[in-house]
C-alpha cells in the first residue's frame, strides 16, 4: 500500500509511519515529492491494511491499497476459467447455462408444469424457492420444507438439476438434501456466517450480488466461500440500486466483463429481478449474453398474474421459449456451447435455418 | 390501492381487474378520466397487494399503493412515542441516549479503559462488538464468546448497560446472556430469520438501517420484530451508499425527522460509521441531535490508531468528552433530558455558565 | 392525477381540494375507502400538476400523477418510429447508425487519420469535439473554431456527416455551419435555453442522458426540443452515476428498451463514456445492440495514449474495426440494416462466412 | 501522481512510463514491491494528469493522483476563511447569513409581502427567481425581465440585498443590473461558459452543488470562477440524488464540514430544495447550522399552496420566523454573529430569556 502524507507533514510524522510499517514486518520506501511525501509499504496489503489503521496517524492524508483485496477467486491466482459442472451441465469456460423456473414453489402442479415447460424450451437447470426473503412480513414467505420435496419430484420427472435458495444456517441440512446448487440471495451476500457454511458444503453456490454491493465486495464474499475450500461459485448479477425508478434495479451490465476480468469464476445474469418487468426480460437477457455472461437465470410462471410472489416479473413458458431461442442464437454466434436436452439443438438449428 | 390502466385499455380489461379485486374480498371503484381509467380497490393494501399481481394483467399501466405497508410501528397505530428503557436510562419521548464504546472488543484492558472513560464523559450505554461482520475474510472477525465476558465485566465495573451485535441465530442464547440491547447491523437489516428471532426475545433491539435500504424498508424490518411481539426497537441511521466518496457513507440526516414522523419508535444516529473519519464525528453528532434524534452511537478507542477494526473512525476519549458536552448543550437548548451519571449534569451546567 | 388524503382528513379538507380542482377547470371524483379518501382530478395532468400545489394543502398525503408528463416525443402520440436521416444514413426504424471518431479534435492529422480509419471500418457518421466541457479548468478545453474547419475538411475527404457538440448558445451559428448533427452533452441535458435554441434549428440533435437524470427527465428534455418544432432527436444513453467505482459510470442498459417503449425516438448507446475503459467498449457495444439500440457512438484515437482528453477510454482504429464487425454481425442476426460504405458489407459477409 | 503497474509488468513497460513522465518535465521515482511496481511522478498533478493519459499505457493498472485537483479555492492555498460581504452583511468567517424569499417572483404583491415578512423575521438577504430552470417545458418558467424590476423595488423598500439566478450567458447584463449575489443553480454547476462569465463579473456568486456532483467536482466548478479572478463564491449544499424517495433529494450534511475543510469558501445549506417538503425545513435548517454551515437559504411564500413553482416546499412567513429564531439560538450557542436588522437581536434575546 501507499501512504500519502499531508502537505506539510513533519519528518517526525513520516518517521512514525515508517516505524509502524517496519514493526508490522513490511518494508517502507519513502518518496519525497515537491509538495507531498509518499511512503510505500512493501508487503501483503490484505494483511497489512487489515492490521494497521494508518489513516488515523498524524500527518496522513490517505492510504491507497495497491494489491487487490481478494486472492483465491482472482484471475491472477487462477488464470483459466472455473467451470461449474452440475448433473452433466457445464457453466463457464465457454459453456452457457440457462436456469429457469418459478420464483417460489407455490404448488406441486405449478412447479411440475413449469419444470416441464422450461426443460422443453432448453433450460439446463430448474430454479425454485422454498424459503423466500420478503421485505414485508405480510407477504408470502414460501412453503418451506414441502417445497423442497416438490423440487425433488420435479428433478426426478425432468432430469433437471435444482437451484434453490438457503436463507438460514439452520436450514442447511435440509436444503442440501435437495439442492444441486445452493443459491445465496442478494440480501445475504454479506451474511458471513452463511458464506462460511456453504464454503464448507460439497455443493456449487450461486452467489447473487447485493443491490448495493460493489463488484469488489461481491468478489470478497466469493472469497469467503473459497477460503473454506469451495471454489465452485457462480456469480450472478441481478441489478443494483440507483436513483432510476423505471426499473426495479439497474442491471449493471458492465459488471459481467469486469467480474470476468478480475475473477476466473463464471458470471451469469438474472434479467427478471433486475428489471422487475416481464417485457424487459428478453432484451436484458440478450444484453447479458452479448456482454459475455456464462448463463441466465429467468423466472417463469405458467400464469404470471396469479403468482404469489414477484409475479409481476415472471414470464410465461411461451415467452421463455422465445428467450431461450434468442439465447441459443447468440451463443452460436459466439461459438459457445449450450447444454441442451436431446433434440433441442436440432430444433434450434432448424429454426435458425428457416429464419435465414 | 389504485390501479391505473393504460391509455386505450379495453372494457374487458377493466372488467377483468374489477373481477379480480372483488374475488379478493375488496370493493372496486372505477373512475373513467379523459385519457385513462383508474380503478380504486378498497380494502387492506398490505394484504391485497401481497396476494395479487395486478401489474402483470393486460391493460394495467401501474399499481399505486395507498396505505403504508407497515402498521404496528406506524405513528398512526400508536400516536405517542415509544420509550425504550434500559437499566434506568430512557431513549425516546424527549429523553436522549448516548451510546459509546469500542467498535470491537479487542482486549480486557482496552474495553475497561474505554468503558470508564465514556461513562465519565456522560455515556448512557456501552457498546462493543464480540462478533463482527467484515467485508473481507482476511480481517479481524471479533473475539466471540470471550468478548461477551469482558463486556459483562465492564458492565459490573461501570454500571453501564451493554449494547452488542448479534450476527447469527445460533449465537442468540449467548448474546442474550450479556446484551441489554441487541444490535442488528446494517448488513443484517433484511436477515429476516434474525429479525423474527429477536422479535421473540425479551430484550430491546437496536436496528441499523441498511446502507441501501429505503426508510420504508427499514420500518418494514422493524415491523418484522414488532409482529413477533417485541416493540422495543431503536432505529439507528448510519449512512446510506451514494456516489460521493469523500465520506464512507452519506449520513441521511433527513431520515431522522422522516422516520420519526412515520413511526413512534426512537431514532438515533451513528456518526462514526456514516463518516468513516474521526474529524466528522462531532459535526455529524451535532447535526443528528439538531435534526431531532433521540440519541447517538459513537465509536471510542483509547488509542484509535491501534484499533483492530475501523480504528480510522474511532475518536479518543478526550474527543468523545467534547462530543458529549456538545450533545448535552444541544439537548438542553431543546429542553430534553439526558440520562447522566451523578455529578455530570452539574459539571456540564458549570461549563455552560463559564462559556456564557 | 389522484390526490391521496391522509387518514383522518376532514370533510372540509376534502371539499377544499374538490373546490380547487374545479376552479382549475377539471372534474373531481371522490372515492372514500375504508381507511383513506382518494380524489381523482380528471383533466390534463401536464397542466394541472404544473399549476397547482396540492401537496401543500391541509389533509393531503400525496399527489399521484396519472398521465405521462411528456407528449410530443411519446409513443402514444406517435406510434411509428422516428427515423433520423443524415446524409443518406438512417438511424431508427430498424436502421442502425455507427458514429465514431475522436473525443476531441486535437490536430488536423489526428482527425483526418481517424476519419478515414473509421470510415473504412464501417462508421456511418464522424464525431469530434471542438468545444469540450471539462470538470477541471486546468485541462484541455478543445480547439474551438479551428476544430470546426478540420471537421469540415474531414467530411469533404470521407463523405461522413459530422456530429459535434454545442455547449454555449453563443456558438450556435458557427456550429451550425459545420454540424450535420448537433450533440448536446450529458451536463447540458437540462440546459433549457440550449434545448430551446436547438429546437428552433434545422438540424438533428443527439441528446445525451445526464449522468443523474431519470429516463423521464431525459424525455422531458427531448420534449423541450420537440416543442420548438424539431422532432429529429436521437437519444444517447451514456451511463449513470452510481456507487460502483469499477467503471466511470454504470451503463443503464435497461434504458434502451424502456426509452424505446415510452418514446418513438431512436436510442443509441455510448459505451466509451459509460465505461471509461477501452477494454469494456466491445462488450458494452454488443450489449447495447442486443438490447435493441439503434446505434453506437464510439471514441477512436489513432494513438489512444497520446489523446489530450479522455484518451484512457478511446479505442484504436484496429479495435474499432473489431467492434464494427461485431455490431454488423449482431445487426444481421436481427435482420437490421446497417448503413455501410460500398464494399464493406461484402467484406463483412465474407468475414462471417470465413468464421463459420 | 503514482502509477501502479500490473502484476507482471515488464521492465520495458516500466521504462516507457518513466520516459513519458520525464518527457513531460517531471521526475520519476520507481519503487519495486514484492508483487507490483509503483512509479511516483513528482511534479504538479493538475497539469501532469491533464496532459498525459497513462491509464492507457501497456502494463498500467491504475493512476492515483496525489495532489488535490483544485488550488485557488483550497484551504492549503488560503488558510483563513473567505468572508463574502454584501450590503454590509457578512457570510463566512464566523458570520452567518439567512437568505430567504420566494422560489419564483410571481407578482409584485407576493414579492413585496414576502420581502417585508422575511426581513422582519431576521433575513439578511432576499432571494427570488426571475428565470427558472424547469424539468418540464409545460411548467411556469419565470417572469423574466419584469421580475428583476420587482426585485429591485423590494430591495429599495426593505434594504435587503438581492440573490437571483442566472441561467443563460445572454442574460448576464440584465441580471447584473439587479443582483447583489448571482445564483448558479444545481443544473448549471457544470455549465462552464457560465462559470467563466460570472468569474469575470464583479459580484459574489452563490454556487449550488449539482445533485449528482461530488464535493470535488463542486470545488472544481468554484475553481473555474476563481481562476477568472472572482473569489467571492458561496457554496450551497442542496441535496444529492440517491435511491431514497421519501425526500426529493438527500441533504448531504457531511458536505458542510468536508467542504469547509477542503476549501476556505463559506458553505450554506438549502433545506427547502433538499427536502421538497415544508415540514422538514426546520429540522434540516437546524442540522445544517449544527454541522457548521455559514448560512441558510429558505423558500418562503405568503400562501405556499398557491405558489406557481415548488410551492409544495415553501414555508409560510410564520414558519420562517420560527426557523429564524431557531437559527439565531443555535448561532448564539456557538458564539456566532448573525447579521440582523436593528431591533431583532433584542427581540431574539428577550424571547430566549422568556423561554429559559
Amino acid at each position: 500500500m501507499m501512504i500519502v502524507m499531508q502537505e506539510g507533514a513533519t519528518d517526525e510524522q513520516v518517521a512514525r509511519i515508517v516505524e509502524r510499517i517496519e514493526a508490522a514486518g513490511a518494508r517502507a520506501h519513502v518518496s519525497r515529492g515537491e509538495f507531498v511525501t509518499v511512503i510505500g509499504a512493501i508487503g501483503d496489503d490484505r494483511e497489512l491494511i487489515a492490521s494497521m489503521a494508518l489513516e488515523g496517524e498524524a500527518g496522513v492524508e490517505r492510504v491507497v491499497p495497491i494489491l487487490k483485496p481478494f486472492k483465491l477467486v482472482s484471475r491472477e491466482f487462477r488464470r483459466e476459467d472455473v467451470v461449474v459442472e452440475v448433473g452433466g451441465r457445464r457453466i463457464g469456460g465457454g459453456s452457457f447455462g440457462l436456469i429457469a423456473g418459478p420464483c417460489t414453489v407455490e404448488t406441486r402442479g405449478q412447479t411440475l408444469v413449469t419444470a416441464h415447460a422450461v426443460k422443453d424450451a432448453g433450460a439446463s437447470l430448474l430454479r425454485g424457492g422454498a424459503y423466500k426473503p420478503r421485505t414485508s412480513p405480510y407477504t408470502f414467505q414460501g412453503l418451506g420444507r414441502p417445497a423442497l420435496d416438490i423440487l425433488a419430484e420435479a428433478r426426478e420427472e425432468t432430469g433437471l438439476p435444482i437451484v434453490t435458495e438457503l436463507m438460514d444456517v439452520r436450514q442447511l441440512d435440509e436444503v442440501l438434501e435437495v439442492a444441486d446448487v445452493i443459491q445465496l440471495g442478494a440480501r445475504n451476500m454479506q451474511n458471513f456466517d452463511l458464506l462460511r457454511e456453504v464454503g464448507r458444503a460439497d455443493r456449487p453456490v450461486l452467489l447473487k450480488r447485493g443491490v448495493s454491493s460493489t463488484i469488489e465486495e461481491w468478489l470478497l464474499s466469493a472469497e469467503y466461500i473459497a477460503k473454506e475450500g469451495n471454489d465452485q461459485v457462480i456469480l450472478c448479477e441481478r441489478g443494483i440500486r440507483t436513483f432510476e425508478t423505471a426499473t426495479r434495479s439497474t442491471l449493471d451490465i458492465s459488471a459481467v466483463p469486469v467480474a470476468k476480468g478480475l475473477s476466473s469464476l463464471p458470471v451469469i445474469v438474472d434479467p427478471s429481478h433486475a428489471a422487475g418487468r416481464p417485457d424487459l426480460v428478453l432484451p436484458l437477457a440478450r444484453a447479458g449474453l452479448a456482454a459475455g455472461a456464462d448463463g441466465l437465470m429467468v423466472e417463469v410462471h405458467p400464469a404470471p398474474n396469479e403468482a404469489r410472489s414477484d409475479g409481476a416479473q415472471a414470464v410465461s413458458p411461451t415467452e421463455f421459449a422465445r428467450i431461450a431461442r434468442a439465447a441459443i442464437a447468440l451463443a452460436e454466434l459466439d461459438g459457445r456451447e449450450v447444454a441442451l436436452p436431446e433434440g433441442l439443438r436440432e430444433r434450434a438449428s432448424v429454426a435458425a435455418e428457416a429464419r435465414s
